[in-house]
């Protein structure tokens, strides 16, 4: 089966072309309110690429912001899983356009890339999918999907995907599924097939202090009332200890310690520490104790201080004892912390880590993002392994840990079902910057592991995905 | 002696007021470049003032700013000490005027109190002195005083003196001296007569840690990489253990301790906590472990944030490691700690806090001011405190410390000889405030002091002052 796949792919390869040339040209930048008509027009442009596909069931759903396209292709086969594929048909701005090499809406193939914004991030990845479903049924003989599809292609994920709650719950029994797959992450190398299986969430604090009711004058003041400037200091200072380890008590209490075999994989995970220091632009590699670089940014839980002031900001000096001073902190999360007792255990630390005479007040960015994380021992991670490594041609497919978050936990706390991560961009595609590109044969093992993942799952059926 | 110093200034006290009326009305503000030639005529004016009350020698003296006032009356005895007096015929700004409940330009009586800008601060002070040595001429007979008298008036201090060590530096023979008295600080009340004993110095340091030359994301490199404003937390919580105790290494090795001496008659100053906190906007006492607030105020050495800044500053959140972040420190000095010693101290406590991959680099502002003493068992002292009892009619002269610092260091330094405060100013005086004013009886026992005070000196002659 797996040559079928594949020389369908090969023989159906300009197909995929054709299309993203056409979709790509389409600017659907969701976050400037001059691109709605684009956003539109390429929400549109996607589902009627799904009815050429075959999709039954291809609809519009507005939001209170920017569309989502939803396709539906029911199997009919009574015991198929339905499978939910998650991605998006917006894209990021250009800017700044003069770096740019080429028209980013003109798409432009260059020997194994395709320049042009969106082609990585994620048009290129829907279409994978379109042309790995025709293998499917092509190589299955069957003109219907050997597992119900449903497509949920949002058009505000570049923007923070401010109305996808809301869609979710509105559409949750249209969406119902018993196996979520998204299209939206990369892999380690072109040789290195790899899956997402962990998200980190978050938690966003700011914590203010407030001494003085106004600023006091150092020389007859300092040294004899409460500095909200060095309370802070001293507070944020008390986040870690020597180790890099977070000091809130009851911070780590929930969080799913790395399984062996997990650490044995990341650690088979290639790392370029020069390289990774070049990236960050970073003199050192700093962090948690005990775990590596890679563990540290996937697998552990943070505190950071993304900002910190109070008192004099201008050039020289002045003498002031500061009557209020702030810290920003972000709390990256992993499975199977949650934002409300993280919040609830922040609360405590700061309040036992405020002075005598100082008055503390904590803002939190709306509920916090929970984790996510796929167990590589389920089912669905399995299937996918198999689906990626017939693709790949390797028994090999390394687990990987994402240290940021997007509209994943959502979905997963929406539906309520296994998921799993299939995506093919890499390191270097650039996406968000300028000159985004993709790897065309990225996308054709893409093609290829989604029509075997369709198989994988079929084979499984409803059962046995969940047990 | 003491009924006829007290006789001859009630008799005079009106030519105090008029004087007081005329040279008040000049608003010599320093700071602004436009009142330059009011500064002028205030100088000018009191200079004419001083040749009024019968100094032979009175010059104004140019600086590359505003001029300073000098006037010189040798004794006929070969024996007298020479006695500096400082203070300075310049004024503070007015600003915010709608705060003025009277012209702060058009002097005012209202009971026991002058209303208007300087009457305290410092012109009332130094008119203290013409009518002291008048009465000192009038009960000892004399047409020339036992003490031959050095007036320095300086016209810049209100705008931090920026001139003020070039004309010292200028003028040193000319200043030569045998005690200094610096007139330009106050009493605790009206009832309790007291004395400047000493004033801390400052060095003052900024200190920028550099992490990744640019803000990363914290998802992608948060907890894997060194984030500087979580470094300079630390390094700021570093700077005290929890008992307030500055623990750079070396930090009191020069200090001074109270002597036991001092700290009884330190105890014995009335301090109202309630008020000290009212007037701080402050809702607790902190500090230094150990030490009373006064204690901690005027004779220990303090470490203090005046500002804290790094990485996101705007509302809400961003979630980056910042690149840079800084903190700008503070360091209050008491006798006999030296800027130098203290800035290397830090430059090598701060260079242990810096963590691998943060570059550091230190800021400092001058050179630094360094603090001074008046030890209360010098003859400088003990015959200022004579001085003031006998215009105050007790025996007990408090000695108070002061938390800032003026020029009087640069005064010390440059003329090498002993300093005492004489000065009548009351804490609720307003000075660089809104509706200034000096309470009356206060620059007639400034008067009577001063008169009693040339008697001490002569008494102690040239070799009793220094021994």
């Amino acid at each position: 089966v797996t040559n079928d796949v594949r020389s369908f792919v090969t023989d159906h390869s300009a197909d995929l072309l054709a299309d993203l040339d056409a979709w790509l040209r389409i600017p659907g930048i969701s976050s400037q309110p001059g691109s709605r008509a684009d956003v539109i027009r390429s929400a549109e442009w996607f589902a009627d690429a799904c009815r050429r596909a075959g999709f039954p069931i291809v609809e519009i759903w507005p939001t209170a912001g920017l569309p989502a396209v939803y396709a539906e292709w029911a199997s009919d086969d009574p015991d198929a899983p339905t499978v939910l594929v998650y991605g998006h048909h917006d894209v990021q701005p250009v800017d700044p356009l003069e770096l740019w090499h080429t028209d980013p809406f003109e798409p432009t193939i260059d020997g194994p890339v395709l320049r042009a914004r969106g082609a990585s991030d994620d048009k290129g990845q829907l279409l994978f999918h379109l042309l790995g479903l025709r293998a499917h049924l092509a190589v299955t003989g069957r003109d219907n999907p050997a597992v119900t599809l449903k497509f949920l292609v949002e058009g505000e994920e570049e923007s923070g995907s401010p109305n996808f709650e809301a869609l979710l719950a509105e559409r949750r029994e249209r969406l119902a599924c018993d196996v979520i797959v998204i299209t939206d992450t990369g892999m380690l190398a072109e040789d290195i097939p790899s899956s997402v299986t962990g998200m980190r969430g978050m938690v966003l604090a700011e914590v203010n202090f407030h001494g003085p009711d106004l600023d006091l004058h150092s020389g007859s003041f300092g040294g004899a009332v409460p500095n909200p400037a060095e309370a802070v200091a001293r507070l944020t200072a008390a986040l870690h200890d020597a180790d890099g380890r977070v000091q809130i008590p009851g911070f780590y209490d929930d969080v799913l310690e790395l399984t062996d075999r997990e650490r044995e994989l990341l650690a088979r995970t290639p790392f370029d520490e020069s390289e990774f220091l070049a990236t960050s632009k970073s003199r050192a590699l700093a962090g948690e104790a005990g775990y590596s670089t890679l563990e540290r940014l996937g697998a552990r839980p943070t505190a950071e201080v993304n900002g910190i002031g109070g008192g004099y900001q201008g050039a020289g000096s002045k003498t002031i004892v500061p009557s209020d001073a702030f810290v920003k902190l972000s709390f990256r999360l992993v499975a199977n912390q949650r934002p409300a007792s993280i919040r609830a255990a922040v609360e405590a630390f700061v309040a036992e880590h405020t002075p005598p005479g100082i008055e503390c007040r904590i803002g939190w960015e709306a509920d916090g993002v929970a984790p996510c994380l796929v167990p590589i021992d389920t089912p669905a991670f399995q299937a996918l392994s198999r689906a990626i490594g017939a693709a790949f041609d390797t028994d090999l497919v390394l687990p990987t840990r994402e240290g940021g978050s997007g509209p994943e936990a959502a979905i997963q706390k929406a539906l309520q079902a296994p998921m799993v991560f299939l995506g093919v961009g890499l390191p270097d595609d650039q996406i968000h910057a300028p000159n985004e590109k993709v790897t065309l044969s990225m996308l054709y093992k893409g093609a290829e592991a989604a029509a075997h993942l369709w198989g994988e799952f079929a084979a499984l059926g409803r059962a046995g995905l969940t047990s």
